[in-house]
């Protein structure tokens, strides 16, 4: 027989109405002579109740058995408000099994405490979990208002090949061997940047894909060796237009899924401010804790630490509450980690100061430093005397260390940002010379179209990032579209014409017949989705992600194989 | 500036408005003093009109630059109704460059000869001509149609991973060497098949995606590396259940791109009577020419080939129209490729009798054959004999072939059918063996759920494929969840219980956890999207797709990598 609803879907109005229910087995208890199961299905939970008839019945059925059970809709005696099937129950007339369960590894339900990678080998089981499913439904949630907004505003989603061709800028490419071209490798695409660009010469307008993309990096807690993410570009359009249209789908997405309509436009901060406030290009808004430079508050200093510079700056920021002994240690830990090797601190409680640098403290630089920070209650200020990148560095790292301590950031608050005024280059200690911060393509900033070739330190991009949550949710640019342009850009960084050609030449030479001004960007939709379920990691949103060591601990892979496998790509291992 | 337009939207209800528009130069043709150019984006084509005074600027712009113009809406004199704009042109105030363009190594044209590798060089080209875009379009409409309708009926789309292990079933696996894991590989899926059989045991009840699937093998005309697939599983269904979904989907996305609303359910058909009456099990019945067997009706012929059968059989179509003798010859070698060396003929016109057989047919067997075929006008008679499975598969090509000689194959019929009760098993030579037809989780028909694994030959499965005009569009089963039943189907194929731990022993193992039944169906979209736009082949629907080398000739994908890149996953080539 078919089920005749889920196991989410009577309430109320359907008391008296005969069903068929299937599902799983959640939960058995007796009571005064009647049993009591709870059917679980993807949908929700149904109460059924059993009389002493079905007794030897039941002491077939275990917990996770299938089940299907015919009976009739009753209202419940003692209603349950929390669940949405929660005021009726149905009284069983039939019950029978349709598969068995053994014993499962780990208890089915949320808040487990289970070992993730128990959790990976089962992982068929762990997704059976109402939290696990929940994010799963989300995500797919997530990508139906993405794609439903970019069709709306006529974008064609188009496919680019997962069959690529490796170049050497960028991070380490997954290599293919071909069997029909011996010697000969495909790389799996870093993103589809060059395809999309081709998209706007092409005439297509506006280009849109939910896509797989793929990094063989050394594997981090945020990262995984293949990753989703929403790519787009527009022709007609600058920077302003690719942001407005990326604004409008996070906003979309966010009132879809949350419920929670952000209406102001999204704060914009330029790389500059967002470094010198926060000490990174990724600020978590969700508090404040801004970082200040002191060096003109502690000119005439007797703080040894704050007295001969030498080219460092002192910088601090005040936080509220007084940190204790522990907290201080961590935090003391996390400035050591970004090389900044003393985190000195100062107490101030009723007008009292205490800490490593309060006895040198003299009563100008007390009374400045309460301005500076605007102190009116029990505060610690943290201070850092390096070089400005190195100092502002660890104090982010120390500011964002903070919140955690102090419980600061809360999921289901989102504070959205948008980085603008990107550097145009970095410099690369391991090669010596400048490189393009993002990739050689991006438009200089209008302000230097003339020296970004010459004044590489301080040229900007028209390049943007937006920010969710201290975590960057995507970035984009406007691109070169002019060849003298490209070329000007290639001499910058030092790229022979031999170079270009061998590298990228096919994508280059494009340009050269007739290209509207396209700008575009990229979500990372692991991310986007672990910060709209409050999930801890990605791999929580991920239905068979792999671990740290970027295997899959269920099916084993990657795996060994067959030598005959090798020779018909013409490799061998070594 | 910025468009206000785009150059299909213009109509007889703007005229009188000031505009910008920004696009491609389709053509410029002078008449009277003044120049007309037309100008192409995505959306259409707007002609511009400019005066004498724009002479000079005009001489410096040349077919595909990129220009900006602002100027008036006014009514045509000469309308064009085959256009959206046809009925406005735009009198030109100012003119500017955007983007100037080489001559173009083909025109940018619909129905152009050029040869398949230079458009595939030059893809961005190519994608700039309208019929490609068309396709393009399409495509997205295509998954946006399929997609919707699943949200809709309460399908969750989760991805799978493309890192996934390799299993020696099935066809030829890509590999991709592990740089963490030394010696290890992952495969690229050649279908997500064993994932979303996993995503019904963890209770999801219903999924779907659409995928990119992977598979080495031999290019052929229908053939890319790699593919697109709609993938989908639903729980507490049956084959009908599955098949009455994707019924939906396809009629829903036959509606929404062709505007054809197919009422009547999607015709039946077993797999036996499939190859009785075409020879294959994908038919394409926008046309007759059913194949009939003839042994009783020639039990007492004269005519030598149809005597002394030997176990061999005679079966015949009858087409209408006398073929010519170059047809004829075409025909004998179709039937010569698919192992039938002798297709006899007989052609029938006003009762007079002609061809190879025609002089040895006795007047009962002429009657009979007209009876038969149901002859009323002018025909020809196809024969072959052999044994049953070579000449109909024989004449079942020669069936289709004289269909496109005969042009009766109108790319805007649309007919389906869905095949049924396939084979559960097919007989490997190769191996000498039976083996799994579809693959080994296939549910036996109820009708041999006690002898299937004893009477191999004639044994049914819950299989099912749905056809459109002769191409497979895909299929599916329901599936094995009795762990007992699945060992029995191992069995018959003679996988012993050590071969089945080490290729999915992770897999058959969740089936000890409690399944409920669950069946499936996957769609190859290149190919359904080639026939909703009439494209000549699945690369005409594909941005950038592989040669029949596997290589894009565009970035010369697949090639050579550096000896570091190697060095890192621990893989030379020899």
């Amino acid at each position: 027989m078919k089920r005749t609803h889920t196991c989410g879907e009577l309430n109320i109005s359907n008391v008296g109405q005969n069903v068929i229910l299937q599902g799983w087995v959640a939960k058995v208890r007796k009571m005064g002579g009647l049993t009591f199961v709870d059917l679980r299905d993807r949908y929700g939970i149904t109460q059924l109740v059993l009389s002493e008839a079905f007794n030897e019945k039941l002491s077939e059925i275990k917990s996770e058995y299938v089940i299907e059970v015919h009976g009739k809709v009753i209202e419940r005696k003692s209603k349950n408000k929390d669940i949405a099937t929660g005021e009726v129950e149905i009284e069983v007339e039939e019950i029978s099994t349709i598969n068995k369960s053994k014993l499962t590894p780990f208890e089915i339900k949320d808040g487990i405490e289970s070992n993730e990678d128990t959790r990976l080998v089962y992982r068929y089981l762990d997704l059976r979990r109402p939290e696990m499913q929940n994010n799963l439904v989300v995500r797919s949630k997530m990508n139906n208002s993405i794609r439903n907004y970019f069709v709306e505003n006529n974008f064609i989603e188009i496919e680019t090949p997962i069959f690529g061709k490796s170049t050497p800028e960028g991070a380490r490419d997954f290599l293919v061997p071909s069997r029909l071209n011996p010697q000969k490798f495909y790389a799996l695409p870093q993103s589809p940047q060059l395809y999309k660009q081709l998209f706007m010469i092409s005439g297509l307008d506006r280009y849109f894909q939910i896509v797989k993309c793929f990094r063989d990096e050394d594997l981090r807690i945020d990262r995984q060796p293949e990753f989703t993410q929403l790519d787009m570009e527009m022709s007609f359009a600058d920077s302003e237009d690719a942001m407005n249209m990326i604004e409008g789908v996070v906003k979309k997405t966010i009132l879809d899924i949350k419920g929670i309509d952000l209406k102001e436009s999204i704060q914009r901060m330029t790389w500059k401010e967002s470094f010198d406030k926060y000490g990174n290009d990724k600020p978590d808004l969700r508090f404040g804790y801004e970082i200040n430079t002191l060096d003109e508050l502690f000119s005439n200093t007797e703080v040894p630490l704050f007295s001969n510079l030498e080219g460092k700056t002192i910088r601090a920021i005040c936080v509220e509450g007084l940190l204790n002994k522990k907290e201080l240690e961590q935090l003391s830990e996390t400035a050591k980690q970004n090389s900044l090797n003393i985190l000195a601190f100062a107490k101030i409680t009723n007008n009292e100061w205490s800490g490593s640098v309060a006895s040198k403290l003299s009563e100008t630089e007390k009374e400045s430093l309460i301005k500076t920070f605007n102190i009116s209650k029990d505060s610690t200020i943290l201070f850092g005397v390096e070089n400005y990148e190195v100092v502002s560095k660890a104090l982010g790292s120390v500011r964002n260390h903070v919140a955690k301590l102090q419980n600061l950031l809360n999921p289901e608050e989102l504070k959205l940002v948008w980085i603008t005024n990107f550097p145009l280059f970095e410099f690369s200690e391991e090669e010596n010379r400048f490189v393009a911060a993002h990739h050689p393509f991006t438009m200089p900033s209008d302000g230097c179209l003339d020296d970004f070739d010459v004044n590489l330190k301080d040229a900007e991009a028209k390049a943007y990032d937006i920010v969710l949550n201290g975590f960057e949710l995507g970035g984009g640019s406007q691109r070169i579209t002019d060849p003298q342009l490209q070329q000007r850009m290639f001499d910058a960084i030092g790229l022979s014409k031999e170079q270009v050609e061998a590298n990228f030449g096919w994508f280059v030479n494009a340009y050269n017949y007739g290209a509207p001004y396209h700008s575009g960007c990229a979500l990372g939709l692991d991310r986007f989705c672990m910060l709209l379920t409050g999930a801890e990691n990605i791999r929580e949103v991920i239905a068979f992600p792999k671990n740290s060591s970027g295997v899959d601990p269920m099916t084993n892979a990657p795996d060994l194989v067959t030598a005959s496998q090798l020779d018909e790509l013409h490799i061998k291992t070594k």
